[in-house]
């Protein structure tokens, strides 16, 4: 097959792994969705524990799902830049050598998420143009859609030169890969008029303005949930605020409408969009190759949905069209 | 009476002005709370448009409603500085005038929220010891009380002192206002463990463990929704962001209940909470005065409630408190 993909599955990362992440590893080789015909899953880990869970899921052998042996596991509190040095044979290292070697296509962990940033960017390595690899993730909105918040947390204290990365990844992912024609980018900012914004945001907007990208101005946290902007960008502090904040008051919202047996379906109707964080799945921006950061709270759903994300992000070809736009940058 | 207080209400200011803003003035002398019990309101405006409100309520006169007349209103998207500076016969310049010279003890408004804070500044004037008057906001929370988020957006680019400020503030708030014995306040972060939080985090720690106040450490976007601290201190723009993107979170899920006709009780319950904000009446900090600012979609109920918070603030002592608390503070 020429589109024949293989993506290293970190089984042991996440609060539920390795149980949860096997099962999602199986329902995306059973799934009939087009993003997951012909990939091959190697999962990642202690090779007895993984196959006790294929055990449990009915399969002893699928021919898209092979073991990869790693005998240490990066634990969600260990410190991410000392556990990546100090556990070559960890799970979340050997997926990203895996990448790196050209093995695996791409990588998807729930574990530790510093640990997964630092070895994206000490093993597949970050592209030469970009100092800051942002974390992407997404904002449920009332049109069904999502607007995408990068950085969502990777890092704090940015420059604006770092937030111009984040916008020109950020919009070129929306094209490439969600397929949104001329994405609409949005400095995330206490107030719409160009007069609001913080000093960082007040010296990112002449940046944006000069990249190729439909910059809109700013976006307000509110306005970030309905059709106007599709990227909202920001420092991964403020982006992180964000999202906590949204998980906040959709769980606020969820505690209330539980005392209301008679508001059951409508309540599932909240969950869905409110538990988005765990279903998402975040794409690392900026490094060279693909690797997806799910919830550490995932559960075979949402490693499912992680590894779909995974596959179009490889398919769609953003790696290659973020180094071809870099390439026609001016620096 | 001793407790005799009056209010300035700005009647001109908010996109229902002075309708409904007048409407409030009369629910709140109508009010049985206690909060409202003897306290008279002047209510500042076109002394012609505001006797047609009252006469609408069913109002010709009362004891503990006068009206008080300026010539001028600041739009809701003029210039503040600008606009306070040009116009000194407008509602909000009048009623920041009768505070200062002692004919009002409070002021409300539901206008220009930057010119109110520039009036407050430049007539009300600061403590002599706070350099940026934060606005204190509130997060609904689970158990049905609510965290302050301080600041809610009046200060972008603080540096660590504006923070500690801010928390010496909302502490004393919390305690002297609201009766929270040992409020726990901590700083709003990007995650809970030490290490975390952008250089303004951690550069404001050290001075908050200084102060005598009940610091906790960091609080998260989402656990400032939970029984977990009772002030988030932050930046105006974190704080901005932050409340913007609760109040976006809670009208995508009414949006979404709003197609559930079964759920319609359970939508009440949400929306009670949801739509806090236009209800709450954010107290400013740190003014040698009270000033409450109202949400700009302010309808007769949430006058009211900014109101029964002006009063309530007045009468607590808290500007004294925080003088005493200044004066005690080793600079």
């Amino acid at each position: 097959l020429s589109d024949a993909l293989t993506i290293a599955v970190d089984a042991m990362g996440g609060d539920h792994a390795p149980q949860q992440i096997v099962a999602g590893a199986v329902r995306f080789v059973r799934s009939d969705s087009p993003d997951a015909a012909g990939v091959g899953l190697q999962l990642v880990g202690d090779p007895e524990a993984i196959h006790a869970c294929l055990k449990a899921e009915g399969i002893d052998a699928h021919p898209r799902l092979s073991i990869v042996p790693a005998s240490q596991v990066i634990g969600m509190d260990e410190h991410p830049l000392e556990s990546v040095r100090k556990k070559p044979d960890s799970s979340i290292v050997v997926c990203a050598k895996r990448v790196k070697s050209g093995e695996a296509d791409a990588t998807m962990s729930a574990g530790n998420t510093g640990a997964c940033l630092v070895a994206a960017m000490m093993i597949i390595e970050r592209l030469p143009e970009i100092s800051r690899p942002p974390i992407a993730t997404f904002m449920p909105r009332h049109d069904g859609l999502a607007t995408m918040v990068v950085d969502g947390g990777a890092n704090v204290d940015c420059q604006p030169s770092h937030l111009a990365d984040f916008a020109l990844l950020g919009s070129l992912y929306m094209q490439t890969v969600l397929g949104i024609a001329n994405p609409r980018v949005a400095l995330l900012a206490n107030g719409e008029e160009e007069s609001k914004g913080d000093d960082l945001v007040k010296r990112t907007r002449p940046l944006l303005q000069a990249l190729p990208i439909n910059f809109i101005g700013n976006v307000e946290g509110n306005t970030a949930f309905e059709d106007y902007a599709d990227v909202a960008v920001c420092d991964g502090f403020a982006g992180n605020v964000a999202l906590k904040t949204a998980e906040g008051m959709g769980s606020l919202c969820l505690s209330i409408l539980e005392s209301f047996p008679e508001a059951a379906a409508a309540m599932q109707a909240v969950r869905r969009r409110v538990d988005w964080a765990e279903y998402g799945g975040a794409p690392l921006l900026g490094i060279n190759g693909v690797s997806i950061i799910a919830h550490g709270r995932s559960n075979a759903r949402a490693a499912e949905t992680a590894l779909l994300v995974a596959a179009r992000t490889t398919r769609s070809g953003y790696v290659a069209a973020v180094k071809v736009a870099l390439e026609g940058r001016v620096s």
